[in-house]
């Protein structure tokens, strides 16, 4: 039983993302028809994209507050694969020449430059289909549990709050420029919907009440715009050999990052406060919030 | 309340629809967000293609089989709407110049040509998302109702059994020669599986018993048939002014159609048989299927 490895005791902050990487990935497998079920090109597509190599953060932050709130681990593994699979098929879509046009993801060819913009266009399509699906399917939860769940799956990811609302205004903002507040309230949409919903669904599942659920939703809040603060700091700061990708691809396409807007110093400063308010948040939460604070450390000193 | 006005007593099948149509657009247009919700060009986006005149087929096929085995009139409603954002995100990303690159549809500049592909695209992502949320938060519905919709709506839009699957299967077989048995096999799913989930989530929600869902979803299979046989039947046959779009466009594309693989005469006396297996399918269903009996006729002998 893959769900039984993240039952165990967290030795550390490595294993566990490790774990739970390997947990939601083997079910991710099991989810997914197999790359011969037919229409196979879509399949195929699916799988290409699904198994490049993410770091499953969503699903290990659902994961982190579920299991910080007392969930079961067997309980959050369905819904964590939903929200990896929103994930992946924002990616794709995202990458499509019409979007960010992007030729390379993680080292390898992007989904439609490996199986074609039309195939591409319908694996993100199948993908999000799939993931409502899993939670609508999930007899572990209650079907109460499940709504709630596919409630804030869905808001995370739509319009006018969410993901593909981000990333219009994204698009919108390309032809413009953009001052500190619309950057961050960019990317709260673009990247911080989706894991404040996912730092939320594991609330849900634990049966959170609802001042644990405010506290849980701040803490996110902070997490997503720390990982988005990093990321473009990532972008000026790593090695391509760190990063797996081109560094440096966002100056070049002239996008509002922080430190273009800021300035590196500064950017590192903005990212240490934010951090604080981050942990900040977890301050009530009651009996130890110690996984969540170490995601928080994590994200401000990762390097890829 | 708009959703009384499907209660009312059916005084024609015409009626029928065009007070199913009143209800479901009225309801769609509180769903969605208002155009000038930011982002704009998104919301602008999906109303244009969400009211662009369709005959809202499957939220009256839902509302019929509803009715018909003694759901609420009001209970029907929100997963009616759910079932069209489904078929209108499926219209804008098929129009898409990667897929069947459409530039009309019902007469007007398809969604993308009207805002750009990526909006377009972004545009078709909401709306599933949306129609997923839609569901999970109808407060009319029990939860353990709302997940069994939700799962009905994902299989028949996503893959290897639903919408997107027969999408991608058509895509596949444009570029080789497609014998019947293949085209009706993409044809239940391309549009047959919309049609079929759409029917029995209106058995769902009407608590109908095994047997009663087993039944319609004989008969929605075959409802589902004869609309695409017709839909052939009406690209080589109807005026371009009965049909809003340009007739004889499957026949110049070379696609695979009855028509072009059985010849007229012949088509017709297939959907003649499809649409006595359809309506035999009800023969075991209890008190009245006058109404599902009409709208198998009105497929039948459509003209538009």
């Amino acid at each position: 039983m893959p769900s039984e490895v993240i039952a165990e005791p967290i030795a550390n902050l490595r294993s566990f993302f490790a774990d739970c990487r390997a947990a939601v990935d083997a079910e991710l497998g099991r989810l997914v028809p197999a790359e011969e079920v037919r229409p196979s090109s879509v399949h195929q597509a699916i799988r290409w994209s699904l198994f490049a190599g993410g770091k499953r953060f969503r699903p290990a932050l659902l994961v982190a507050v579920g299991r910080t709130l007392g969930a079961a681990p067997a309980d959050l593994l369905l819904s964590a694969c939903a929200f990896e699979m929103i994930h992946t098929y924002s990616l794709i879509h995202d990458d499509l020449p019409s979007m960010d046009d992007d030729d390379l993801r993680r080292g390898r060819p992007t989904c439609h430059v490996r199986f074609g913009e039309a195939t591409a266009t319908l694996a993100g399509d199948a993908l999000q289909a799939l993931a409502f699906q899993t939670i609508s399917e999930d007899e572990l939860l209650p079907a109460e549990v499940r709504v709630q769940v596919i409630s804030e799956l869905a808001r995370g990811a739509g319009t006018p709050l969410g993901m593909v609302a981000g990333q219009a205004h994204d698009l919108e903002a390309e032809s413009r420029d953009v001052d500190g507040n619309e950057l961050e309230g960019i990317h709260q949409l673009k990247t911080g919907a989706l894991i404040v919903a996912a730092a939320r669904s594991g609330a849900i599942i634990a049966r959170a009440d609802d001042a644990t659920s405010a506290a849980i939703t701040d803490y996110a809040s902070g997490l997503g715009l720390l990982f988005q603060i990093t990321d473009d700091l990532l972008d000026v700061t790593a090695t391509a050999q760190d990063l797996g990708k081109t560094p440096g691809k966002d100056a070049r396409a002239q996008k509002a990052t922080y430190p273009a807007l800021y300035g590196i110093e500064a950017t590192r400063q903005h990212a240490l406060e934010i951090h604080e308010k981050t942990t900040t948040a977890l301050k009530d939460i009651q009996p130890s919030t110690a996984l969540l604070s170490a995601i928080a450390d994590f994200i401000l000193q990762r390097n890829a």
